[in-house]
């Protein structure tokens, strides 16, 4: 076990984290009463998982190694061993808080809805089941007030994204123990998508998307995609997952990129409740912050411990579940376009990934940037062309565009102008080509900020420019910034 | 590896089983319909459960071996490896199954019920909200129809036992991972009944027990166990799996015994089912049916792998599991008590060990019974007792006391009476005290008949008898068997 690995918290963390459970505490046990706040009791519940997470990572840091989830930090000089797979016990933890946090939304706006699976005991009278208990069967008058969330089907769709939550973080740890091959690994969050989508079905099974305003007078006003719709929804829970996985490699970016979607996202919502008058939208909005601010919690204490110099991974768990979380509030928020501009920096990489996914370029297990002993700085890391296996001529004709647009480094033979290497296709390793080498620090902080500048740019086009292109903002007010 | 662990399907499996699940998928295309039965769509899905599972645990034993989960058949000659933990593959078709049936039982009826958290890009017209598409809000009237499972708290209630069931699966598996300690155990499946009791406080929050006729007088008809009732159901979900897992430690008992208890319980509640008028509980009935059917298939299939000679072992997982779904239609559908019934030789196992579990005598790792490689039989496994080591005078007492009741066996020192050893306490200890060794078996079989046979006189127990000291069986008809 690595000497610098910490497994106890320091008497000044420990006082710390006491005084914010503590603080928490206190708020939750004023929150929990008929008119209660809910979004004042997931804010105390997501500092209490911070807490919470921040102290069980350095606890069982020695665990993880001791079960074998241990990997050594490539990019530092002594190549330290560390505590491989935190990410899980982020999982863990938001599980927990988003379990407990149910009670708040939903408590009693409920009970006098449901026919009773409740006390069978006691045989109910079948006349009193169509009178008194059923009259006031919803709180219709809650449907359109703000802060308030309480239709039975939104409950169905809250428990719904915990199951696919739970789905991914099993997957997950199956992934990290029976190392599934690349190619299975794409269907993984297909696979978790599957309680979201069938409990969209039961609850809603709404499919019609709104068309932009050029193109009604050929398509109408709304456009039924009927199963196609589906097919969307599971194609942006698969998306999510893979494409945070694959902008990884250094210390605290997974973690860094995952804090500035949701934050942006959470920002996002928080709009919503901002409107002077309630909006049909608050609900959704809702419901993401309930989801996001446990999840913004837990990620908040993981990259305390994964950042530069990192003293634990977060492992694959963290990523497939982070996505997870953004596609299930996109999806149930009704807000997958907005997230896919949030996600640009993600779909680039993806997109500059392509000749190394398809096997056009010879793809190496690990494509992170290289580590330089003697400077300490990252460099881009390449994959080499020896000249019995060079490109095909297409592909060469590619790369050397790709180069003189600064979009890759290529080194050529300087005798016969053959390939001797190329830089790999990832987001972190373009911008070492452009920045020139950086230390690992300096790399994860300026991709964080040019994800949250992007970020920020696209919350901006989504808010001001879609109304180009459909007649109103489902905002309602498209004044307000 | 085994040579003897064949890793793939014989032809004659093969063809049975994909003739099994074209059947099914046949049975199931035409059950999705307005008017289907759900009750036949789960059976086919547990039909399609079954092979999917059987097919699974042969293909992938290899690759939980190659993971590090397998471990030696100690009650065999040759000491064999095997494949460990496979009660996961179990928990993970049976978790799809369960998912993907979702629609059959809730779809459509609950459409008109939510206010929409769909299709957010259209804004709804609030006038629209309160007329039209909410007038049906709920299908009163399958309300008390069997055969229709509607209410939107009924589908929580579903998802809910989802959410623990895969909380199990996630603590087992971890479990299984990082060796919990015993103490520790303990708390796990009190853990994973959280999701239960929340959504059960959510949506019921019915916390009356229903008072013996004879104390009636003094407690009145119902009695509000208020908080303490979430502790009853919190000890019910951490009993079943604890129970189940310490009767183990031969060939096919887990699951044998497993599959008596699902088989009775479903039995009991086929009997709501047939109930010439519809009746209240038989929603609770059906509930407890689509959980339970799937659990049959695929614990039927791993039965034939894990059945004397195993191929396969079950892993804590598999009793994990299994006790949290026994525990999970107790509870949602009220008739623990009926379950308890059921459980008589595991409460009695339990009880039984109470001298070893609380260090009155001491309790080696593995209690299983000793394999005679001699004669090929089991024989009671024994805790050695030495001349400096002799229990505490009582204890020793207790021994004596229960060695004269032939409840254990006790071997003293024929010169000063000392204690040599004493068998360990388990059922299936006793079981070999009580019939001489045994072939292991005959020994899985012979304890497995015990469970069916207690457990029909339970049922027995239940229905007839129960009504000396409860007014009313919930069943409604006394004189139906």
């Amino acid at each position: 076990m690595a000497a610098s690995t910490r497994t106890s918290l320091s008497r000044s963390e420990a006082l710390g984290l006491l005084t914010l459970s503590g603080a928490s505490l206190a708020v939750l046990a004023n929150t929990f009463h008929d008119d209660g706040e809910p979004l004042i009791a997931s804010l105390a519940l997501s500092l209490l998982a911070f807490a919470l997470c921040y102290a069980m990572i350095r606890w069982l840091g020695p665990r993880f190694i001791a079960a074998g989830f241990s990997g050594r930090d490539m990019s530092k000089a002594s190549r330290p061993l560390l505590p491989e797979c935190m990410g899980a016990v982020c999982a863990a933890v938001y599980l927990l808080t988003v379990i407990i946090f149910i009670p708040f939304p939903f408590y009693k706006d409920i009970v006098a809805a449901t026919s009773g699976g409740g006390n069978r005991d006691v045989v109910l009278q079948a006349e009193s089941v169509n009178q008194g208990r059923f009259l006031h069967r919803f709180p219709h008058n809650k449907m359109l007030q703000p802060n308030h969330y309480s239709a039975p089907g939104q409950l169905a769709s809250y428990l719904s994204a915990i199951i696919s939550l739970q789905t991914i973080a099993l997957l997950g740890i199956g992934d990290d123990l029976f190392d599934i091959r690349w190619r299975h690994k794409w269907w993984i969050p297909g696979l978790a998508s599957i309680p979201l989508l069938v409990v969209y079905f039961v609850d809603f099974d709404v499919t019609s998307v709104v068309i932009p305003i050029q193109l009604q007078p050929y398509l109408g006003e709304l456009f039924d995609l009927g199963g196609f719709y589906y097919l969307y929804m599971a194609c942006v829970a698969m998306f999510c997952p893979q494409s945070i996985n694959m902008l990884a490699g250094i210390n605290g970016i997974e973690v860094s990129q995952c804090l500035v979607i949701a934050l942006l996202l959470a920002f996002n919502d928080c709009l919503y409740l901002l409107t002077p008058y309630p909006h049909p939208a608050t609900d959704s909005h809702l419901f993401s912050l309930y989801l996001l601010l446990p999840w913004i919690g837990v990620s908040a204490a993981l990259l305390r411990h994964n950042w530069f110099p990192a003293r634990v991974f977060v492992g694959d768990t963290y990523c497939y579940f982070s996505g997870m979380v953004f596609a299930v509030v996109g999806i149930l928020g009704h807000f997958s376009k907005t997230l896919g501009l949030l996600l640009i920096p993600q779909i680039f990489n993806f997109l500059y990934s392509v000749p190394q996914v398809f096997g056009l370029v010879p793809c190496p297990r690990h494509r992170l940037p290289r580590f330089n002993a003697r400077t300490g700085l990252l460099e881009p890391s390449t994959t080499p062309w020896s000249p019995d296996r060079q490109p095909a001529p297409l592909v060469g004709r590619l790369l050397k565009l790709l180069a003189s647009l600064r979009l890759l480094d290529v080194t050529l033979d300087p005798e016969d102008q053959s390939f001797t290497e190329s830089s790999n296709f990832t987001i972190l390793n373009l911008w070492l080509v452009w920045r020139g080498p950086l230390r690992e620090n300096r790399l994860a902080w300026e991709v964080t900020m040019l994800q949250l500048v992007v970020g920020l740019f696209g919350l901006f086009v989504r808010h001001k420019l879609a109304l180009l292109v459909f007649k109103e903002d489902n905002w309602g007010t498209p004044t307000l910034t």
